[in-house]
C-alpha cells in the first residue's frame, strides 16, 4: 500500500472543532480521520477507514483462530423477538425504533442475542450439533442521551458480537475461556494497555463476567485493583467488605449546633473543621414500586457519594427519582441541606451504607435551616432500616478478596464478555436432543469487542501535545515518509516510497508540492504513523532522516539504508 | 481456509421455502448460505457471509486500483441534506424515517450523494484538489412495496457506491470512463454473463448512463440489443424510431359489428380472426395534476402494452393511475372492454402511440357493449390529442441507431454509472476555486454496484436442478473434499485437504461421520463449490474422483496426485 498525500483525500485541522471535549475526539478530527455527521455519528476518512479495518482484521483473525464462524445479522430487525425477551420495552430510549410503510415495528439492532439463539434454534437441534460460536462484525445503534466523546461513545458504531452455544456450564466455561484467550491476544496486538476486571459482584471475584477495560482518564467506567492480591473490578461489581462495627464506648447525647449557612458537606467541612468522613450525607430520592411512590433517605459518610447505578440496581425493580427542588418545596418538614436521620418524618425510610454500622457517631442535618447535629449515633439515635451497599469508592478501601488497600482507576471499556447461561435459550426454548433423546435446556455466553471504539480508545492512550501515536498494528501506515527539500527530494522520496512498498511495508508519502517543511513535519506528528522518514536538506550528502514517533528519537542514515532499515523495523516479511 | 462440514455451522433444506419465488432465492436458502429475519430482510450464514466477502473483495481492488479511496458513511443519516435536495419527500414510501429521543428526523441511507457532497464541500476547496473518486461499502436501506426475490431486492442490503468529483465536464467523462473499465474487470472476474447498456434516452444511446445488466430471466429489467449494430439498452430508455407514415389510399367508412362478449384483445382476436396488430388497446387511466383528475385513454397497436413506468415518466409531475371497477362504474358513458377513440366523452382525452399515425385504420371498441368498429382512421374518424412513446417493446421492433431488428431480454441490474452532472454540486454550492481565483461548480458523477445482489444474480445465472454452480471467485470454497466411506476414508480426505489447503487453496472437507453418500453427493451439488473431490470406494485401489460441478465431468486419479491437480485447477499461488 503506498498513499500520496498529494491526492490523499485528507485536510488536517489545526483548531480542536468545537463539540470535542476528549482527546481522542479532537486528535481524530483534527488529523482527518473522521468526520461528524450528526450527533453521536460519523463518517470515516480514508485514513480512518484504514484503521478501522486493521482493528476489524486482528479482531476476526483471533475469532476465527478459536473456531468462532463468522455471520452476518441485518441491523434492521423485527420487534417480535425484541418483545418476547421484553427488551422492546427495557431498553427504552437508548432503543431507535421505526415503522415499516405498512405499519411494521422494526428496531435498530443494539446487540443481538435473541437474533442469535433464533437463528441456533432453527439450524440445530442435536447434541451432536453443539458446541458452536458465531460472531459477528456489524453496525449497532443505541441512541444515546448525551452522545459525546466522538467515537467513543457514538449512537451508530461497529461491534464485534459473538455467542457460544453450549450443552452444559463446563461447556460454557470453556467457550468463556476460549474468547477470554482470544482477547488477550487481541488487544495484545492492537497495542493496548488494558486490565481484565470482574464485572461481577461476590467477594470472590466470581468470573461469570470480565470487561477489559483501556486505563484513560476520560474513561466512563471507574474500577479498582488490589496490588496485594491482584483482585480487578469494576467499582459496579465490587462488593464492600463490611467494616469491623466498632463496639465504640458511651456516647455524648446528641448536641445541636449553630452551623448558619451550611447545606454543603464543604461548607459544612469548612465550618466544623472536621472531616467529611466524621460526616453522613443523607441523599433524598424517591422510589416508585407498584405505582406507589414514597420518600426515601439514603446516608452514606459524607466523603463519598451514592452511586445511583448501585442504588437503582439494590432496589430494582422499584424505580429510583431524585428529590428535586419542587419536591422539597411540597415537602417543607424536610429542609434541603440539613436533614438527619434522626429527625425524619414517620413516612421517610432511611437507608445507610454498611460504614453507618451500630454504635457509630455522625455529624449529620439537624432537621433545622441552619442546624446540625453531632454524636448522633446509629442504633440509639436513629433506626437503619435497611444497610445498603451503594456508597461510591475510595482509594484504600478494602480489597474484598485480601482486605488490602484498593487502587481506583478510570477505563474505557474495550471488550466485555459474559456466561449469560440460559436466559435467552429459556425465552426461545432452544434445547438439544441429548443421546437420550431428551432434551436439554442449551447455554448461552455473549462477548463484545467495540471495534470502532477501539480506535477512538487507542487514541485516548496514545498521543501527545502533538497529535497521535499509533500501535503499528492499527496505523494507516508503517511509516510516513516526508519529502521537504524544493529540489529533487518528492522524486527521491517517491522512488524510495515505491521501493519500501515492494517490500510489503504499507508507506504513507507526503509528496505534496509547495507546501512547507513545517506544516509537513506538523501533519506526520497529528497522523501518527510510528516511524517517520525524512528526505530533506541531508539528501545533498545522500542522507535522510529516521525519526521515531512516540519516543522522538532520530538518526540519519545513508540513503541507501533507508529501505533495509525501516523493513527491518516493520518487521513485516518481505 | 478450511472448512470442515462435521462441525460448519450448516444444515442443507431439500425443501424450498415456502415464499420463494426465484431460484436463487430457493438456493441460496436451502443451501444454507441466507436465512430470512423478516420480510425482504436477510442474514448470512458462514457460507454466505464467505461469497459476500469474495464479492467485497473483488470489488474492493478494483475501486483501489482505479485511485478511489474508500470511506465509511454511516446509513443513519441525519434529514436536513436530504430536505434540501428534495429527496426526503421525493423518495415516498421507499424511504425508511425514524425520529430518536430527542424527536430529531432521521433517516436510513437508500444512496448518500447528499453525504458526499457535503463531505467532499467540507475538505476540498481548489481546483488543485480536484479530481477526487470516492467510495464506500455499505449498507443501504429501501422500503420496497414488495419485497421478495430473496436477496435479489431486498429491503437492507450491502452497496458499493461511488462518486467522482471533476471540475469540468471532460473530467466527468474520464472519471466514468475508469469505472465503466473497473465495472468490466469487476464483472469479468466475478464470472458474469452481463451487458452494458444505455440507460440513457436517445437516438444515438448516450451513454452518460449505462447500466450493467445480468441476463436472467427473473430480472426485473427488459433491454433490447440490436445483432447488426450492437445498440443494446434497457427499454425504459429506448426512443422509439417513428414508423413511416403510410401515406395509405381510401379506406372504407367506419363499420360497426356485432362482437358478443368480446371484452379482452384475446377474446376479439379469436372471434374476428384477425391479428392484435390491427386492433387497438385502449388503456384509460386518471391523471391528476395541480388538484383535478382528468380522464385519459392511451392507445397502443393491441399487441402491445402500455408501459406504466415509462407513462408516468411521460406525465410527469402529474401523476397516473389505473382506471378501476369503481371508476367504470362512475362513468356509464365508458364501457369497458368496448372504449373506442372514435367514441370518447367530450370531456376525455386521447393519447396515442406513434405507430397510431395518421392515416391508419384500426378495429377498435365502438362505445357500446358487445359491439367493435372496423376501419376507424386516425385523423379522419378520431383525434389524437398528444403521441406518446409509451408503447411496450416488442422483439423485432426497429433498432433506433440503425433500423435492424431488435432483441428482447430479461436481466438483473448488477451495477449502473451515471453522468450525474451538478445536480448536488448545486444544491451545495460545491464550488473550487480556479487558477483565476474565481469558483466553479464541481461536476459529479455517481457509480453503484449492488454487492449483496451480485450473489443473488450469481446464483440466478449458475445453477442446475441439482443446486448452485460457483463461479470460483465467488464460491465459499475451491474444492469441496467430500469422504463417502465408513473406514478410513474420513481421515484421508481431512489428510489431503490439509495438504490442498497448505498449498493456498480454499478447501470445504465434509468429513461428517455417520452421513450416507447420497446425503453428501447431494449437499455438495447444493452447496455449489465448483471442484468436488470424492474420496470413497477408491480408495481401497488408491484412487479418487475428481469431478467438475458445472460440466458434471468426472475423472478418476491416483491419491497421490490430487494435490497437485486441484492445485494446478484452482491456479492459486501456492
Amino acid at each position: 500500500m503506498l498513499l500520496r498525500m498529494s491526492s490523499l483525500f485528507l485536510r488536517t485541522l489545526r483548531e480542536d472543532p468545537a463539540d470535542a471535549e476528549v482527546p481522542s475526539h479532537k486528535l481524530l478530527v483534527r488529523a482527518g480521520y473522521v468526520r461528524r455527521a450528526a450527533a453521536g455519528i460519523y463518517s470515516w476518512l480514508p485514513l480512518g477507514k484504514i484503521a478501522l479495518e486493521n482493528v476489524t482484521r486482528a479482531v476476526r483473525e483471533e475469532m476465527d483462530a478459536i473456531g468462532a464462524q463468522e455471520v452476518l445479522f441485518p441491523a434492521l430487525l423485527p420487534r417480535e423477538p425484541y418483545e418476547l425477551t421484553g427488551r422492546w420495552t427495557e431498553y427504552g430510549d437508548l432503543l431507535l425504533r421505526l415503522k415499516d410503510r405498512r405499519g411494521g415495528d422494526y428496531l435498530l439492532g443494539p446487540t443481538h442475542e435473541e437474533m442469535f439463539t433464533l437463528m441456533v434454534k432453527g439450524e440445530y437441534s442435536s447434541y451432536k450439533d453443539f458446541p458452536v460460536i458465531l460472531y459477528q462484525i456489524q453496525t449497532k445503534y443505541r441512541d444515546e442521551a448525551r452522545p459525546r466523546s466522538g467515537i467513543l461513545r457514538g449512537r451508530e458504531f461497529v461491534m464485534k458480537d459473538s455467542y457460544s452455544f453450549d450443552l452444559d456450564d463446563a461447556g460454557l466455561q470453556k467457550s468463556y475461556d476460549l474468547h477470554r484467550e482470544a482477547y488477550i491476544k487481541i488487544f495484545d496486538r492492537l497495542g493496548f494497555d488494558y486490565r481484565i476486571v470482574s464485572a461481577t459482584s461476590g467477594a470472590m471475584g466470581g468470573s461469570h463476567s470480565e470487561e477489559f477495560l483501556a486505563p484513560a482518564p476520560t474513561g466512563e467506567d471507574t474500577f479498582v485493583s488490589c496490588a496485594q492480591c491482584q483482585y480487578a473490578a469494576n467499582v459496579e461489581a465490587v462488593q464492600t467488605r463490611l467494616p469491623q462495627v466498632e463496639a465504640a464506648g458511651e456516647h455524648p447525647p446528641v448536641e445541636v449546633l449553630d452551623t448558619p449557612d451550611t447545606p454543603t458537606i464543604e461548607a459544612l467541612v469548612e465550618f466544623l473543621g472536621q472531616p467529611a468522613s466524621a460526616m453522613l450525607k443523607n441523599l433524598l430520592v424517591k422510589v416508585t414500586e407498584g405505582g406507589v411512590t414514597s420518600v426515601v433517605v439514603v446516608g452514606v459518610p459524607a466523603d463519598r457519594d451514592v452511586d445511583m447505578d448501585k442504588l437503582e440496581a439494590v432496589l430494582a425493580p422499584a424505580t429510583v427519582e431524585i428529590f428535586e427542588a419542587e419536591d422539597f418545596a411540597a415537602r417543607p418538614d424536610l429542609v434541603r441541606g440539613y436533614v438527619g436521620p434522626h429527625a425524619l418524618p414517620g413516612d421517610v425510610s432511611y437507608l445507610a451504607d454498611p460504614r453507618v454500622a451500630q454504635g457509630t457517631a455522625w455529624v449529620t442535618g439537624a432537621g433545622q435551616v441552619d442546624k446540625h447535629a453531632r454524636n448522633v449515633v446509629a442504633g440509639r439515635d436513629f433506626t437503619v432500616d435497611r444497610y445498603v451497599d451503594v456508597a461510591t469508592m475510595l482509594p484504600g478501601d478494602p480489597c474484598p478478596r485480601c482486605g488490602g488497600p484498593l487502587s481506583l482507576q478510570r477505563g474505557i471499556e474495550i471488550g466485555h464478555i459474559f456466561q449469560l447461561g440460559r436466559k435467552y435459550t429459556d425465552a426461545f426454548q432452544l434445547d438439544a436432543l441429548g443421546p437420550d433423546g431428551k432434551p436439554g435446556r442449551v447455554t448461552m455466553g455473549s462477548y463484545g469487542i467495540g471495534v470502532s471504539r477501539i480506535v477512538a480508545a487507542l487514541a485516548e492512550q496514545a498521543h501527545d501535545d502533538k497529535g497521535l501515536i499509533w500501535p503499528r498494528e492499527v496505523a494507516p501506515a508503517d511509516v510516513h515518509i516526508v519529502a521537504t527539500g524544493k529540489d529533487n527530494q518528492i522524486q527521491v522520496a517517491l522512488d524510495l516510497a515505491q521501493r519500501i512498498e515492494a517490500r510489503g511495508v504499507r508507506v504513507l508519502c507526503d509528496d505534496r508540492a509547495g507546501v512547507s517543511p513545517g506544516v509537513k513535519f506538523t501533519d506526520a506528528e497529528l497522523i501518527g504513523v510510528p516511524t517517520i522518514l525524512i528526505v530533506g536538506k541531508g539528501l545533498a550528502q545522500g542522507v535522510v532522516e529516521l525519526r521515531d514517533r512516540g519516543s522522538g528519537q532520530r538518526e540519519d542514515l545513508p540513503l541507501e539504508e533507508a529501505v533495509d532499515r525501516v523493513t527491518g523495523l516493520v518487521g513485516r516479511p518481505s
